[in-house]
């Protein structure tokens, strides 16, 4: 029995143009995808027919499939000879448990490569129109979960997240938006700070919801924004209706400051 | 005259096979391509032969174009009627300027697209086995640039960044490693906190060299790496001896916490 090998692959942000060539190649070449729900249909359209794909996102009324359960798949269809490709949303190692299904891999001695991709931050800002850092506006970027179990708190260090010259990323926050509103601006973020939400970004689906931080909560719920949504808070979001391509930037709320002096400085 | 367009392309970390699809086509159908010294040679190899080439980034011992000169290039082609696709190393919106690029482009009216490529942390975190984020020694990851005029002191808030439970990511830090340790390890930073410089991250030249905080800088001029490097602090830099595929993860000092317990928890 030959061994076959896991290629752990970032499916990129939704567009299936955004794939890299690698990953691009190493669906077409599968034997079977393991995939979950935030993997774009565009990009699953890449599957060939004659590979295996096994679905381990979580169902509408169903459990998600355990983490330890998903690894254990991988191992066992390596060790079955095939070249298996295990397609994550984004980035395999920005969120989302990537290196956990690594190290089970790499503890099993299943030859293993880890395929790099277009994390959300980068493709939903390109295509929004929101760069993640700016002179004079961000000098740097961060990325943050703002998923938790739902019975906890978020347990984030806000002191040092109220940073106004650098660019907060939030992951899947829809949910937590009014607690991380608040705690940002009880520790010092002003609540004018320029803040949005990108809907199914960089698919034909955009939706960019534009606000200032004390009021972003109350415009993503008027706007029911559909699953999955990237937050980003900071003062890169006032060019969004300048250097929005893709789609338009929509309504810009009156409390936004203009950045426009602060940009041409 | 018919006017060209701009596209403004992440080329990615280095290894061509990490351009995304759709770049990769925007430069086989370039008329000009505007190119720095941080988009790789295996990318450039790409661009067809009949497509002009402007290099615009510091040639040794000439001063770099001026940013006000670069983006009046990039609309000057365009108004020639020339598709030009200006190719950023990693992703357009992550350091480098592009958004300036974008904005001038936008003021003067030409039609402009952004495509996001993979970010050089991504692409080295994978390709060297540091996953950015894991749970239990990384909630989130921070990117900062490590880079300011030779003349001025790093402008960073440094007790917001000494926060043991987010990855660091410093690009362009190699001049001022000695000062980013020691201003971390007086924020609060643990000086065994695991550190990593990634040299050439994704292609053939790509080297890791592994280290504790305290003594990073020490370790990376032992190594004399060449440019770009890539500077990653963190726990997450632990994984890297098992979570390597690409190169070994060469030696790891003897001072560096055993993080196993940690992961496996």
């Amino acid at each position: 029995m030959v061994l076959g090998r896991v290629y752990l692959v970032g499916a990129g942000p939704g567009d299936p143009d955004l794939l890299t060539v690698k990953a691009r190649r190493l669906i077409e070449q599968a034997d079977t995808v393991v995939y979950d729900r935030l993997v774009g249909e565009g990009v699953m359209n890449l599957v060939p027919r004659r590979a295996e794909r096994i679905f381990v996102g979580k169902a509408p009324k169903r459990h998600a499939v355990p983490q330890e359960a998903i690894n254990e798949l991988l191992v066992r269809l390596a060790l079955d000879g095939r070249r298996v490709v295990r397609l994550k949303g984004g980035d395999p190692y920005v969120f989302g448990r990537g290196s956990e299904e690594a190290l089970a891999v790499a503890e099993a001695g299943i030859p293993f490569e880890i395929v790099p991709g277009v994390t959300a931050a980068c493709g939903c800002g390109a295509y929004a129109g929101i760069p993640l850092t700016h002179r004079g506006l961000a000098t740097g970027v961060r990325f943050v979960t703002g998923h938790c179990r739902s019975d906890e708190e978020l347990n984030l260090n806000w002191a040092s997240l109220a940073d106004p010259q650098t660019t907060l990323v939030f992951y899947m926050a829809l949910m937590n938006l009014p607690e991380i509103q608040q705690k940002l601006i009880a520790a010092g973020l002003p609540p004018t700070t320029p803040a949005a939400i990108v809907s199914s970004g960089t698919t034909d689906a955009q939706a960019l919801c534009i606000a200032t931080l004390a009021d972003l909560a109350e415009r993503a719920a008027e706007r029911d924004l559909p699953s999955p949504c990237l937050t980003i808070i900071g003062q890169v979001v006032s060019l969004a209706p300048e250097l929005a391509w893709r789609t338009a930037a929509g309504p810009v709320p009156d409390g936004l400051p203009d950045m426009s002096e602060a940009v041409r400085a």
